[in-house]
Parts: structure tokens; C-alpha cells; sequence
């Protein structure tokens, strides 16, 4: 089972504690979820992520009005991570960062979080996938439909860094907001690429 | 704290018990998720309940692909329970169940929840409350503009029954879907009430 966003191994966190002194900064859960938030204090979309979904099997009540969850496991996620309203539209994506320099692990994405994607795409709802190099320092866009037209072409297991640069949208870093994707939703809704 | 959907004091698990004995049936938020996997069967629409929000405080690694939470707390939502596509429009709401005979209690919605249905409401999306009172077999849909209107109007806690009777639209029971809220958001729509 893969391992949900904002959970991490130990040897993982180890890792992000080593990428945080080489100054490559924070996850692109953290800056998507900063981001958001900005887009909601200028009153210009409502996105969230999506609580991580889990399974409770075992809850003690120490005292009339507290409650701890005692044990509880991950279950894998039928949807996406991050979906809400923009302009009207429904927005719909999941976000994934890779250590390779090379291309990105299609495994990343559960098959039914394709059929979730596929679905929004037939109904009229915006869905991408975000994708981080980090090695790189690059942040794509790609579209739901892009993502299709690939996994149809080819039976490989993984999507090389060349597919990204050519078909997918670059995000550009920023202060605020750091990770300003509806500027290429705008495009995308604009009818451009 | 408002206890989150989904899981029960031990009171009120023996309450459902004897509520199903008395073929009272099957709690709202059941009758909502198998509506929700009627309407996907059948391709209509593409709403879900989102996962219970909970802080993981400690997690236990057993072995190499296990991973057990051995302590989290509930946390209060910052959205509503529900969200979704369909017809290429965004759907919000909150549902709730009220044992009253008379009136629903407003502090059963979270004043960030009121905050949030009215950030949908003005960005275009479709936002509402589904209410039943469980003693009175009734389920009404509630559209956001008409609880922002009587929260304006009123300084009372709670909304009387005759409210809902003249002013929301009451979701008759079915057999597939179970509670069609959907029938009622196409009179919405369609412009109807």
C-alpha cells in the first residue's frame, strides 16, 4: 500500500530534514495547502485537501466530552487528495512529488483515483495531476486528459521528465501564492495548449 | 465539541439499535453514501463524503508494510461533509439528523461550516443542508440562501419544523436512490422555488 500524503516514514521524514538544510524547502503538500489557503483569503477559489482517510477500530472515552482514537489504520483514498470551486467550476486534482530526476512512477496514482479522474473529466469538472521533480526543481500541471491519451499510447510503468516538459504545464515558484496553479487553470478554461 | 459523523458514543449506538427495532431503519449519513454509490453506478453524479478530519498524534510501525495509529483526536471540519460534480456544477452541503420533533438546533452546523456553504454559495457552486427529522420520518433539502435569510431575520438557536414545511423541499423517501436530493437540485436548476 502506498503511503498517504503528511505521513511519513521515519527514514522518509529523515530525508525531508536533509532536503530542508540543502534549502530545497518544504513539501508540495505544505506549499499547496498555503496556497489555498491564499486563494481563499482573496476570495478567488475554495480548494481544500481532503482529510486522509482511515479506518477507527478502537475509541476510549477518558472523560464525558474527549475521545481518542486508540487504533486506526490508513485505507487507500477512492478519490483524489484536493478538490473544490473555482469561477464556478468544479476543480478536482492529486498532487505528487518524485525524487527521480528521470521520469515520474505511474504506480503513484491508484487505478481508482484514474477512474475518479476520468469521471470528473466526463462531467465537466477540471482535473489535473500536479507533479513535482523535486530533484529538479520543477512543478508541472498535467492535465487529466494528457495523462489518458499517455497510459492509452503505452503500456510502460512510468512517464519520462521529457513527456512533462513537452505536454504539461510548468508552475512557476512564487511568493504569493507559492505554487499558483490557477493561473494555468485559467489558461486551460481560456482554451489554450 | 460536536461529535463527527460516522462514529458514535456508546449511548447513542444503543439508541440506533433500538431506533432499526422499531424499523425506524438506517441513519441519514448510511442512506446518503449508498444514494451517493447509486448516482456513480449510474453515472449521474460524482459526490462524496469526505473523510472524518482527525490529528494523528502517534503512529506504531510493527512491521515494514504495516502502519497502526495508536493515538488521534477528532478535530473540528472546516467544510462541509459532502462535495461533489455533477451536470458540470459543484455541489456542497452538511447533513444532519435532529431526534427533535419541533425544531432544528442552528449549533449543530459549525460557524465555519455557515462561513464556508456562503463562499460556495457566492462563487457559483450549489450549496445547501439536508435535515431530517428522524422522529417525524421527514428530509428536507434547505438551500443556503433561505438558512442565511432566516439566520438574518431571527437571533433563535434553533429553526422550527414549520420553517423547513413552508420554505425547503421535502426529499421523499425512495427505494434506488434511497433519498433523491438530486430531483430537488434539478428544480434548483431549473430555477423552480
Amino acid at each position: 500500500m502506498n503511503y498517504p500524503n503528511g505521513i511519513k516514514k521515519r527514514e522518509e521524514l529523515k530525508n525531508d530534514v536533509k532536503i530542508s538544510h540543502k534549502n530545497r524547502g518544504m513539501t508540495l503538500e505544505y506549499e499547496l495547502n498555503i496556497t489555498n489557503e491564499y486563494y481563499r483569503e482573496i476570495d478567488k477559489a475554495y480548494i481544500y485537501k481532503k482529510p486522509t482517510p482511515i479506518k477507527i477500530v478502537k475509541v476510549d472515552y477518558p472523560s464525558r466530552d474527549k475521545t481518542v482514537i486508540k487504533e486506526a489504520y490508513f485505507t487507500i483514498p477512492s478519490t483524489t487528495d484536493y478538490n473544490g470551486l473555482y469561477h464556478g467550476k468544479y476543480i478536482d486534482f492529486e498532487a505528487k512529488e518524485t525524487q527521480s530526476r528521470t521520469s515520474f512512477a505511474i504506480t503513484n496514482i491508484h487505478p481508482h483515483q484514474i477512474e475518479h479522474l476520468k469521471n470528473i473529466n466526463r462531467h465537466e469538472g477540471i482535473a489535473f495531476l500536479i507533479i513535482r521533480f523535486t530533484m529538479l526543481g520543477e512543478t508541472y500541471l498535467l492535465t487529466i486528459s494528457k495523462f489518458l491519451e499517455y497510459l492509452e499510447k503505452t503500456n510502460k510503468k512510468s512517464i519520462p521528465i521529457d513527456f512533462f516538459r513537452e505536454e504539461a504545464y510548468l508552475i512557476r515558484d512564487g511568493y504569493r501564492p507559492r505554487v499558483d496553479y490557477l493561473k494555468i487553470v485559467d489558461e486551460l478554461m481560456g482554451g489554450k495548449k
